[in-house]
């Protein structure tokens, strides 16, 4: 918490503290942290989207709930922080990657859609009569090579081989750190993916919560089935009780 | 309450809190607290809606009183909180609606037209000059499969087999949790919707208060007279008295 | 009065209060409840209006002051509070009357008008820029059936057989839930409403001050002379002194 | 003085108090009250419009100070309070009978004027960007009868027999309360205007400071010359010194 | 100075304080009793206006001072106040004048002039978004009479035989108000100008701050050149010595 | 400093203080102090202006740092204050010449042109939405004669024989005062401008930091090298250690 | 840290303070001192550029971190401060250079683009709805002559023959100003550029954070890989453990 002081400089966006420090950005990044975890993992082949989906209640239909969003064919997101910011970058990138495609008659290039969505972040952070939004992004997508962006409320984005953003993001990066081996196959990938997440908050871990979705070179995108999502933790001896 | 330090971050829409959160946003849901209950329950056939419709005096005409709307032939919205607020959001689905038939000479699927509603408001809580709505709705409808939605004033939506908005809708949630079944037939939906309604507030329930409707499969929308809820009630053996 | 701490909360409209209220639609409120009484009843053939049209000094030229408006050759509607506030309503109402008038060539019906008007009335409690109308409306006409509205400052409204608005109008309410019966006569009409009238403030009550109009079925609109009351009070022997 | 817990409510036009009042507005009343007095009388044959010109200085030039307007053939008006203001209202006025006539080919009926003004008024309350205007008026005119309208910086306005608004309006209208009588000449009206205006603050009265006009049916206007004035006050025996 | 619980009133311009007083108004007129004096005398054959230049260096230009101001052919201006809020009102002022010529064929009356200025002035005090003018105006011309108008921060204005603004224009006015007569001749004007300006402040009367110019009848237009003012200075044994 | 009380007259440049002051503009005559000097001279043949460039850095390249810039043939300027804001201010003074010499033909006088440049500055403090420039300038050029003005972020100028502005520009004026003489030839000038300046802050005087033009009769205008500085420097034997 | 009574002053833009400051340029000067560094050296064929591109975290890819922005064939760039900022800086600056090459046939000169840059910086602490750019630009550039400037973010800018931005930037300009040659070749401004980086902070020192492009006459526009960095680090034995 800021001193008296200090107040004021926090409640308008358009406005720098004295350190030269944007309030409102840096509070936006606290709805991020408040969502839950997201993930994306760069492997031989693709880049694996994963997305603890917060099914709380039992009369909820699970299915129903989205947080890997498809972009384009050869691009998928996952997001962090209010859901319906995020839903509404989501369009705005279908929007961009469709423009592209009809205009220059080709698929857009994984990192021009990260800069022109950051570029549409910034200028929430720059201009009165908006507030930032409280959502960051994985942009994973196949363009040739495969690749992985996390975005961020400032408009910043950044490259990874594996990343995660939301609530408790930073245990599932140490253990992407730790873990992360160049040219897995898809199957490894899912059983990192999965490893990690469960490292973040085990006691939340189910096959019902966890989304999975991969891009892959050649075309391939795949948002899995429940079924398949069972599968994968059976076969990789990943269990609620088992701890690594 | 917060204290005298966090004053200022509750009084303007666009502005985050050092936490991360909108509290216009969660102001808003208290206003959604305060309405009335309305309900949502999906069966075998369709989707029920049922709202209380707080007829408090005596000289007020009943039937003048909409808490359940038609929004297209194939869907139907309950909403708790600000009436006005409601019937706004409400009239905007219904063009909603009419311009994707009219556009794509279909209707309109229950999902794509929630997440249209969602959007806007979402942007109730990004752009200064105006404030979120004080308002949830519950979406049924029928597009295939029986569907319902519930959305909030974020821009928000859930999709649930049952739910209930408004004041003391956590009871009637609970009631739904311990009591709801798939495949239940239509009498089985209205008798856990008017058990449920009465889990909440005993003491306000009966026959006068109740709206009820229900979208099924093969176009058939319905909002059942007040003869015909009484019938209902007298059927299934509900009454003030009875407690189960 | 609020604490302290709560202070700012009711000093713009687009700001929702914690408790999820919008405050400055509630001291709308209050300035309604300043106006002098205006009141409605639903009969046999059609709506009678009342208001008290506060004749207060000598000079002041009584038929000048004008509380019950004809809006349409269908439709009256009698105002209470800020006087110019609801002027420019009724005004609206017209238009919106007339505009359906020639746009679908038939007369528009007294529950749309409600709607579009209360429409109107709720934009102004969501946008920055104007106050809400410190004015509500009793809007009474005949579309088939004989029907009245009670329109508030939040945009909502309410279907009565009788209702009263304005200082003491609880009392008059009271006075309606009593006496009020179906299927009476313009002249038993008449009689509730005088009597209603004095019963909130008989100090007050005089022929002078009070404005008489009904519309009927069959396209009668009348408003009363002063002659007119003159000979129903006299008629119906209510007087000044003689108390019920 | 409002407590300081009341502190705001009073600094912005849109904003109600919680006791459902307009500061702004009733501010702006203080500023008609700090002008000088205009008044207005009807008598038999049109009305009469009078007013303190408050000739201060020796060297101002008295013929150029208006208090009294001519808006058409056969309307005038006084004003009091701020008087560029006053001035402004006035030149609307003055449009509007203007675009009536071209638009309708015959001259504007007095109290649709009126009413044409108050709105105009009533919107400087409601909107954000302007204040009230700080000006009342007293508009008299003739279309077939003789009517006086008041208006007040909220957009109300009566109709009087005889009204007088600025400083000590009050005492001339307990004046006119007491004398008032139908049907009188234009030279008794003119007696009435001139001891009612003494009757405020003999201190001030003379004949330089009067302007005197009168509208009569048959369209007669005429602002009268300060001779005709002196006239008037000599054959009525009115002087500085006669107290009555 | 106004208490603590007055604070605010005087910071916005749309906003009336409780007495009815716009404080933003009434503190442009303090920015001109800071203008060094201007003044205007209307005698037989015209309108003389005169100024203090206020050529307080010696380095500076003093024909580059302008303090009157030829507005059209037979109007001219003198301002006090802030000096480029002064040269705007001006060159608004003649393309105003301009206007009429071309439009009307023929000059503008000088009360038209000052009218219409004065209402743009007024908008200045009414409006969001800008401040009023801060200065004030001797508009002098010629339009088959000779006459001589004061402007006001406020949009307000009176005629005058003769008037000072400005720094210690009280004393001016005195001055005026002792010595003035009618069907003075130009010369005699200019002595009463010159005598005034010096009875303000003695110590700075000097040639080289003063300014002379003149409209008469017949469309004579002169601002006078230093080697005029003087010679008027010594055949009117007007020196800055000599005492009155 | 200004008392408690006073707070918040300063703090919107539409505001006028108690006292009639325009803190706002104050404000900004503080960041023209706070920047290097810049003077101008006039002599026989044309207008010299000379500035101190403040290249303080060693790696720093000099010829890059513009104070002194050409705004037409005929016309250039000095800034003093916001470096950036003098740029933005000199880009306006070029297209507005070139614009009158397209639409008229013939090049702009330099009093037009700084009339113009300070109705735009006026402009900014009067309008809200943007603060006043924080920079003055020094018009010289020659249109017949050789004119020089100096404007200020207020919006007023004034034409001077010989100016200063920026840090201790009083000094230089005094020494101005002392030693300006009419009619000099053009090395007469820069003597006096390099002692001027030098008089100002003898110890960061030095040729690397002078900027020299001037502007004549028949079309010259000179940016002077920094090789002609050093000659006029050592030629006129002034040098860092020699004090007058 | 200013004290309370200077509170306000530096939380809108378009707001000097008493000394003629704007705060909100000098915080967003802060927020560029936060960034990691990036310096530019004039060198005989062309200039260097160098950025310290802040790779943090292992699974972060490096190439994929720009700081230096090829904006023309013949101009590069590199940003300090807020990242999405400086991006988006970039951007419009090289929208500049387009639209300069299409409309002029001819590429831009360095100096040019510059002042266009600064000018849309300064507009952003001038005008009220945005805040000034957090960032500042190096940007060096080959037209005839090779040419570096540094911007601001108050729309200033420099010409240097070697300049440093960003966190310990003083450090790295201390070492150029000891160390800086004219015309050295391009590995001797490498090596400068290297072991300047080194002297501002050793600790962090290693080939993978840094970034090397030049521009050359001639249109040779380099930004070196990884390798060629590793390749130069070693060549001119530099390395993280010994020091100078």
């Amino acid at each position: 918490m800021q001193p008296p002081q200090m107040m004021g400089y926090d409640r308008a966006i358009t406005v720098f503290s004295p350190q030269g420090r944007l309030y409102q950005v840096e509070y936006a990044r606290e709805a991020v942290k408040k969502g839950t975890i997201s993930l994306g993992i760069v492997y031989s082949d693709g880049v694996l989207l994963a997305a603890d989906k917060n099914v709380s209640e039992k009369l909820m239909v699970p299915g129903s709930i989205e947080k890997i969003y498809r972009v384009d064919k050869h691009i998928g997101a996952a997001t962090s922080g209010l859901v319906a910011d995020g839903r509404r970058i989501v369009d705005k990138a279908r929007v961009m990657a469709q423009s592209h495609r009809i205009t220059y008659e080709e698929s857009m290039a994984v990192d021009s859609l990260t800069k022109e969505i950051c570029d549409y972040q910034q200028l929430h952070t720059q201009v009165a009569g908006v507030r930032p939004f409280g959502t960051s992004m994985l942009i994973g997508g196949v363009d040739g090579d495969a690749r992985l962006f996390e975005t961020d409320p400032s408009g910043s984005y950044w490259e990874y081989m594996a990343a995660a953003i939301g609530e408790n993001s930073d245990k599932v990066r140490d253990y992407f750190t730790k873990h992360y081996k160049q040219d897995m196959s898809r199957d490894q990938a899912i059983e990192l993916a999965l490893k990690g997440m469960r490292s973040a908050d085990s006691s939340r871990f189910n096959e019902q919560n966890i989304e999975l979705a991969y891009v892959e070179k050649g075309g391939k995108f795949d948002i899995l089935s429940q079924d398949d999502c069972r599968t994968y933790m059976s076969k990789l001896s990943i269990s609620k009780k088992k701890k690594e």
